[in-house]
């Protein structure tokens, strides 16, 4: 929980569009949908094939007979968003990290994962989970850190073994012109919302860049991948020592400079896209909801001391 | 869960005296305790140390902080129970069987389990589970079986690594005087309550008995450790072709003889004795506790055709 | 060993028509087979290739080049089935279940196993197993179990991975015209040779059945198979507490019911089948050899008690 | 490799006192040793019985035959530090992290493992690892780091097994007096070396802290020994998104609080001790040996943007 | 099994006095043992609890109420083998390489193990089998090895875990006087029973032996307590390319030397002391029997050429 | 290391026409290659794709832009040959096995390994593996040794799963004309470079061979594949007593008989033909290299002693 910066830290720009229901926008023959309705629309958004073996996406929590006219998108469930959807009157939240993917055999509420159980289950609050399923989808976290760094020709970095040729984990494409590193770096940071810890960067600031790679989240086991792609710069997050070390030892002439990323701002990003592609689904379905984005920041970390 | 026979079929015999609080009971120094104070008094009685490695027990479901007025004993955390256990008022429903032995990803109410856990959790019930601890502790399910089928001298089957000498799964122990095989099976017969399966014997009706193993529920592990003890019949549960089979031809002489009961109806008969005894250890704690046994029949199976 | 029931308990449907030979029947062109030769005809009626990949098929005991003039069936190849075929003049017994299924380093006598492998090779009997492949195959245990509840339309259940559509384990079908469950169960019944322990049935007796899924043995490992296919009722043995109760808990509007018979009684009932089936295919290949089925009762259990 | 900023951004504080030979040091009766001799005070400094099972320690490259003069210790085997080693005359390069720790098939100069192999081979160098050894001992990494914070009554973290009980992972110890947990993050900020990505910190500024636990580079694994020390604050590095959320999830009162630093600054202020304890050894033991450390940076990052 | 050379090739040494049965030898008072008997006195001379794990030894083949008056030893239970032990009548065959090392699910004469089975038990011979636990025992074949090269203050190479420190596989010993190498490999070569292959020597002729350490059978895993022991030369069989180039290689000054004979004829030796023990301790439990040694050579190979 | 006999023992036949390069040979247009350039002949010749996958093949030790004049082919990188190719020159190592087959964490020249590791690179030789992969291409060992033994119509004994119908473990083959057993030994015998250890044979002298399977170094797994082609006898290398015994035991009227050849003379006798192959691939190249084989006899064994 980082401590102290729910009110004031949260930036402008975690306010977002969807984040407030515009009124006059129900229609009298809109109905309000189940959460068995809803779970239709997310699966048609993000398709739990997608997901890789080892997660686990879905409904955790909930009744799927309950109506659910309040959805809240956020990236972890940690107690702090589920008592801020529950205080706002969400009948569902969706996040993008499991509370559960470490299987349980109780949710007693003696640790933090069941007393969240708890709350969202008194509050009749359920919870859904869009995880490595939205990672590969299309319009998903990886194509919406592509668009957002302008990159165009996008291929995935590792393409879904059973989906479409555009679906899969993390995205390589080109700018439309090349830039400095620094350049680059910079455009990625103004990007992001904006957290404690800062955009780290490895490389020459004045190389250039073209060919870019992204993956939101943890991104390390996608190195030979990048390699393989010729790409010059790779933005991702949680990088640690010995992957960063030796990618860099093992970079020809410099390249893939490395940019490490937050890895709550890189798939915060899609929060918006995501709510908003929701609410448009539940509408073709005949369904009105409202759809926001949690103002919480769940990055870890609260203030860095630098050079 | 056994369809219609929740009224009509529980045989009297499924209501105890602790079934009923008794009017008078409650002392005015006495308090209520919250649930962390009378898991307290759990782990006294059957301690987490004495479950087997594979086993999760304790709490699954509640909030350690709230109050416990009404506890409710079963075998089984079926929907049917816990459905019954919150029209009474229950706060606290432990079971012999943990609702959540494979653990989960998701309790969302799609499936039965996610189900009991919504339906506990909207009803402010808690739900904590004493099993491999409760079968292997003193007093526990073996020795509340060797009780009632008379046995003395009784030791452990399967002596409890870290426990005491006394504790263990299982138990071996001497009749009082032989009995003929039918004879005893009677006894066993009419100590356990009526399920729709009956008891099935497997030997001599007139062979003689006078050193008897019991455990109750699946007991088909313990095979090695009957012959070893030189028991003249083995008293256990979920007995199938294979492992009866095999234990028949290697019998010697015939024994151990094999007496395959209800694994609900062996395990059922511990409950009055385990509600005794927790509402004895929390009044010597200072809390006045009403506790109570489920009258629901969990047992699988409805009717029978016999021969 | 069922003790005692050998003489006394065997019902009258365990002697079948090919239990005797028919004086007339040989024919002058006919030959007696080698074990090798009837292993052919073993081959075609149950290819080992349709066994499971944990099993074990074939020949046990024997060798090829011997004549077989009398071949018996059984379910178990206990001492008794062993001793009662080899005093008969037997020189073939085959049988569904393996002796030998848990690999051996030994067949000293000093076990029930050795004992049977001693009390084979010394009478110079063969042994000869047809088990997963049997239960496979068309023909096999599980058709005849349709056959015999009068079920059309029948699919495997689990299909078999290499063999033709109509192989697999276990089969659903329907009824030709719906029954109450108690009337379905009293056909089970009525069809399964007698044994002590009866049939249970899980279920409300009046429920109506049209669509059965059927299993011999232990069918504990299929239900989901049994769900996807919406089967009415599942008839199947060896059901313990926890996977019927989950099943139970499972079920949707109580369906599918359960049956569960005796493990041996649902196998008995293919062994008359085989021996005709053996019996032709030996013939069309120019043998005659008498062909007839035990009448050793080997479920384990002697007698019951029921409410 | 940190591209362009050997020359520049290596602070002053990498040049340490043991860095250059100081004239005047050599006594006539100091003998030069072999690598063999180093070998035996590396393992009376560092016991190769203290490392981890999953580690590898010791000679990785040389002959143990032959002539030490020059020592040079760094954290990382780049190739940047073996060629600025050799081109320095350097007979030993002694680093933290093993080149070898994934075990290779081949050492053809055909990756930056197999180059750096070649390098020192060619040159005459010899490469000894001190990694989890270092950690643990008396005087090792987390010592050194328990030290610069100035803490008291210091004891490992997770005590090594078969070694002293001052012997293990990690340190936690006291405050002189209780700091403001910004004051508590300036004052590591400033014993580091400085480095692109800064100090991390998550937590309350005005928290305040008294009781420290550390462990130098990655430590995430350590949660749950940090949370019995009940220390205030955790130093370590490499803390990913998933493992910091969850501790401070599972923070109460939001203790402990997290200082992330960089993985390399963190085992770099072990090398300026580990040279002089070395020296100290060996002139002990009769020899005269240049020590000195490395002046390069070989954290992965090159700069930062932070809001 | 060796063409041809069983009436020929076999050496007059396989003749040992314990072949032939001696008149007289047989006192009125004593009685013929059952295999049951036989067996105590086995586990006496080569307890099981000396085998080890991975092995399977004891009896086989037989019934234990049988009445043993013949026993013959061999090194292998091959066909050849058996068929001579049957035609003499023998009782009981001990083998020291087990029949049914790799466990089996068939013993149907369709392969030579289901042939050497059917053989042996319509014959009414036994079969045991005295392997690791012989190689291990005191007297057994490692101590016999050490005893017929001469060795003195012999201690085992691999101590075994559970047994006395006398015993364990392997020895290593002292020569009374050193020898060359050449004249060590005479030695060896004359105590051998003579077989096709050989004996093969690597090392220098003139090097000298002193201390010698011995494993009858494939001792490729001991060439780390060979050099732990500092042996000179190593005598075993079985040595492969790899192991013996790579022990070549390690070798300090040489040394150890190898000496590689064949597998039969090392284990061969000490079936005589083996059918002498045997024989004594049977007697002193008062009984009497036959006891000889197989005069079939079952080493594999028939000729050799050589430079 | 074969003691003392390198200078004597080795046989004319060591020494082949490609050991030394003929003068003249080389013309004005051809280049020296690169190691590099020298990896895409090995490569084409013995494709990496062909190796076992527990195997490694391809570049162990060497700089790939270093030019390489002087290639010297052997069996095995013992010291004694690494030395000896030093010594005369050589630019690059091939041999047939790997020196780092199992991995390594350390290349110190603490063990043989680490010495040839250093003495390589200390003297600019590289070392290239071509393992598995020169067993099963076309013109590799097992073609090598069917070309000498006369086969035609060659087969490869365990086909190549992902290569050409011709690749693969093995070749079984037809001799022109039936040869007694005896015989063929002779030509095996004749056709091997002469080791110590000779040539062993199991079989009938007299017995006739016409199909023959051959496989360098061990090929004790293929015994199936041996059976399955119906050869009459079997050439390998390395059969241990229990392998072999069984395999004379499985035998049907004695065939396959098997000669048992050195591990190191049988796959000697491919390097020759794979010098004169790489010569000819480098030249088609535009390459001109001295090629030659190792006069150095690594078979481990020095003398033998025989009946």
């Amino acid at each position: 929980m980082a401590s102290g910066n729910t009110s004031t830290a949260a930036p402008a720009r975690f306010d977002t569009e969807t984040g407030e229901p515009e009124s006059g926008q129900i229609e009298a023959v809109l109905s309000t949908p189940t959460l068995g309705q809803v779970l239709i629309a997310v699966e048609e958004l993000w398709p739990a094939s997608l997901a890789e073996e080892w997660d686990t996406v879905g409904p955790v929590v909930g009744r799927p007979e309950r109506e659910v006219k309040r959805i809240m998108f956020a990236v972890d469930p940690t107690l702090e968003v589920v008592a801020d959807a529950v205080s706002r009157g969400t009948d569902l939240l969706i996040t993008h990290h499991p509370l559960l993917l470490r299987p349980v055999n109780s949710v007693a509420a003696t640790g933090f994962k069941g007393e969240a159980v708890h709350l969202l289950i008194e509050s009749g609050c359920a919870l859904v989970t869009a995880h490595t399923n939205a990672d590969s989808a299309i319009g998903g976290v990886s194509d919406v850190l592509a668009d957002i760094f302008g990159l165009t020709q996008t291929q995935p970095l590792a393409p879904s073994k059973d989906g479409l040729p555009e679906e899969g984990i993390g995205r390589v494409g080109m700018l439309p012109e090349p830039l400095q590193l620094h350049e680059f770096a910079s455009r990625v940071f103004s990007a992001m919302p904006s957290v404690a810890g800062g955009v780290r960067v490895a490389g020459d600031r004045a190389g250039i860049v073209r060919k870019v790679a992204v993956c939101g989240g943890a991104g390390d086991s996608l190195f030979d991948a990048v390699r393989a792609a010729e790409a010059d710069v790779y933005v991702t997050a949680d990088l640690r020592h010995h992957p960063a070390s030796e990618a860099r030892e093992a970079a020809l002439n410099g390249k893939p400079y490395l940019i490490d990323v937050s890895h709550f701002a890189s798939e915060w990003l899609w929060l918006p896209t995501a709510a908003d592609a929701l609410k448009n689904v539940l509408h073709d379905l005949g369904h009105d909801v409202e759809v926001g984005v949690s103002a919480i920041n769940t990055d870890p970390w609260d203030f860095i001391l630098t050079p």
